[in-house]
């Protein structure tokens, strides 16, 4: 690989070409008409002008991406998180322009991303899937058997639905008996089909992932993240590793990631996601996501790896750089999304010019942002400013640290949620390590997050 | 532990702050009429004016600083590094206020800071110091002798002299003959004394130091510290550990900075100095530094200790955190000193007010400064506008990321060193790991600095 085109904004661009730059690699920019002084294109050695501000007229538009990687000369494209990360079509068309693609095959993203054939996968694999019906339940008796044999309290689910819409949450015979005919109205008025299916619901469930890499050949994995501080299904904290998961979880959840990296032939970064009953002490595929994470730095922060170079050589052909024995976890480490955002106005985004930014600074501190002083953060996009990981040798150090982190933010120009995170990592839920997916959100809801 | 005051300014002091606020012990912070918008006042919980811009008059006057102390409810000073933090009688000030001095006691301090007696501790300890005569020679005689015993070259050094000044070197009898006289003419005129004593002189050799830590009770080293890259005996790049260094020289070296660091029964952070002859494989003591150094951070990023914070708690009372054998060493760490100088007007001072201010981030990557965007680098103090530190998995990898870290650097405001050290990054013998303490000043002389 001599020179990587790379197909992204923000600070994963940023991150991509500091790997890149490190290995000796050239990097092209790619940017849109809003992103003329980002700082990914400040710092790539080329860049070039991919369409107008809306992402589906530059950075999701695949054509002029593939175009101007080959008429720059490039021989590799990454294409970061979100956009076109596992856009499969994507994918074929990088490497049918005879570029390499950092990332899995075309092939594996496409399975991965089909939610049947991913669990299919995964069952083939061994690793545990949510108990439930694998598909729409027929009637009310196909729905009760299902559901017994899951065990209540069950969840009913359009099976059109997604991203936590058209779900019902029932507690036993007669509560599903009543609301599966409702359910199935709604799903057909919401979702234009009737289909549900059933699984088991999971109250104070976590989400846990686990970090996988393979070559092809080999498969490893480097530990899991604790990814259940969230707000809107969207992570707004996540630590390395999972606090209070006990050891024989852990590892039965890690060789499950690698088994299932291994019956996929994975190439690349991928992150394997579980939900995690932590009553009953089991966990459940979620989902692969074929790609490098926004929260990939904890696990560099614990285990030393640097995640985006193994990216790198991986795809120019490289074996992996190093063996399951090899990876080492060391201390702890946590990261929180700093948005810009106003907390105090239903986090409504805040764009507008960086007139001053400091961050914070010192020991096993890592920052993480596509913006410097003058960058402007733009209403097309995210509204991701910067990642502020801390690292530290216990969990409870590092929470003191990301506290002192926080309060070392100054950001003018815009409204950022830094005062938010403050106030969330000094709750006892999160100081004891006691949270699950509906925590963020309910505090909130309670009026704590003002 | 409950309220610290911090005797010191720039990025020490708000790396103590730092420290201490992770730890939850409160901070006041100590200003000139300089530093009226300094980072390490607005990061502290409390300030105190105490004095004129002048160090004499603020940050070196002892009872103003012990008075704040007290008026303030302070329990404990941390005197930073340069300053106080080698002044016995400051510790013995801040003690007899009924405060904890962060370091150890005015007896150690004041028998590291005697040349003779800590050459004698060295010694006693069995720690080898530089071959030569142990005092002033008297006669030709006298001076043949001890240099025949130490080996030519010899050095012949002022005894009254010291930082590099009153120095010749001979090869020979014949050269020793001739030179004595002259040296002890140059002598008496430059320092008052005509005395002079013989040492061996090590042709390109290394300064290498080892970190130690005590309590009084238990000793412990953390490694030992590449300093070779020195202009005008200041350190300009740093690096954790020494490249190159043979395992039995690096075993033997720790273990005589322990026994040091045991006959003195020693108590909080210290570097014993070493110089370290290459070609012979054998190193002498040159003096140990009773505090915290500049360059400790190389050291936190390969051991993920926090030394600062054991500073604190060692100065609280509590025995070392940790043990020898608690002590692993991962990865390669190199720091840069980022100095506000011209090097193309031989690093002269660049005094101003820093307009913008964007440091390198991402994987590995540590920023430790005093300063932020706004701040006003003052014509009064040392240049040092921030340390970068970077660590990898190896050497190399760490030489990479330090030239991708330092090409992100961009100030505006100010001049700073950042394309020069860009340059001896660079350099073959840097990127070798073979340079040694005279290296940097030929290259600059010989026109490569620029």
């Amino acid at each position: 690989m001599r020179k990587l085109l790379v197909a992204n904004r923000g600070e994963i661009a940023v991150r991509v070409i500091r790997a890149a730059r490190e290995l000796g690699i050239g990097t092209v920019a790619v940017y849109s008409e809003a992103d003329q002084d980002a700082l990914h294109v400040k710092l790539a050695d080329e860049r070039v002008l991919i369409g107008p501000p809306a992402a589906s007229r530059s950075y999701l538009n695949m054509d002029v991406i593939v175009t101007a990687a080959v008429d720059l000369g490039a021989d590799a494209v990454h294409p970061g998180y979100g956009f076109l990360s596992e856009r499969a079509e994507f994918a074929e068309k990088v490497t049918a322009a005879r570029l390499a693609f950092v990332g899995p095959s075309a092939e594996t993203i496409r399975l991965m991303g089909d939610k049947a054939r991913a669990r299919s996968a995964a069952e083939a694999a061994g690793v545990p899937t949510v108990p439930g019906s694998t598909g729409p339940v027929d009637g009310l008796a196909e729905a009760l058997a299902e559901a017994e044999q899951a065990g209540y309290p069950v969840a009913v689910k359009a099976a059109a639905g997604g991203g936590g819409r058209g779900i019902r949450v029932v507690a036993d015979a007669a509560e599903l008996t009543e609301a599966l005919p409702v359910a199935r109205a709604e799903a057909q008025a919401a979702f234009g089909s009737g289909l549900v299916y059933i699984e088991r619901f999971v109250p104070n469930a976590r989400h846990i992932e686990v970090q996988v890499f393979g070559d092809g050949q080999n498969f490893v994995h480097l530990g899991e993240r604790e990814c259940s501080m969230q707000r809107r299904r969207q992570k707004v904290i996540e630590e390395a590793g999972a606090p209070g998961l006990p050891e024989h979880v852990r590892t039965a959840m890690t060789e499950a990631a690698v088994a299932l990296a291994k019956v996929s032939g994975y190439s690349g970064a991928g992150t394997v996601e579980f939900l995690y009953d932590s009553a009953r002490g089991e966990f459940y595929f979620i989902e692969m996501n074929t790609r490098i994470q926004v929260e990939h730095a904890v696990t560099e922060m614990v285990t030393g790896r640097d995640l985006v170079r193994e990216q790198l050589t991986v795809a120019s052909g490289a074996p992996l750089s190093f063996a399951q024995s090899d990876v080492e976890f060391r201390g702890h480490a946590i990261e929180i999304r700093l948005n810009a955002e106003s907390p105090d106005f239903g986090f409504m985004p805040s764009p507008g010019v960086i007139t001053s930014m400091r961050m914070p600074g010192g020991p096993f501190v890592r920052i993480d942002s596509g913006f410097g002083p003058g960058s402007e953060v733009s209403p097309f996009y995210d509204s991701l400013l910067a990642k502020i990981v801390v690292w530290a040798d216990s969990r409870a150090a590092a929470v003191a640290r990301m506290a002192r982190a926080l309060d070392e933010v100054e950001v003018e120009g815009v409204a950022t949620t830094a005062s938010f995170l403050r106030r969330v990592i000094g709750v006892a839920e999160f100081r004891e390590g006691l949270y699950h997916t509906t925590f963020l959100e309910d505090w909130i809801a309670g009026g704590a997050g003002k």
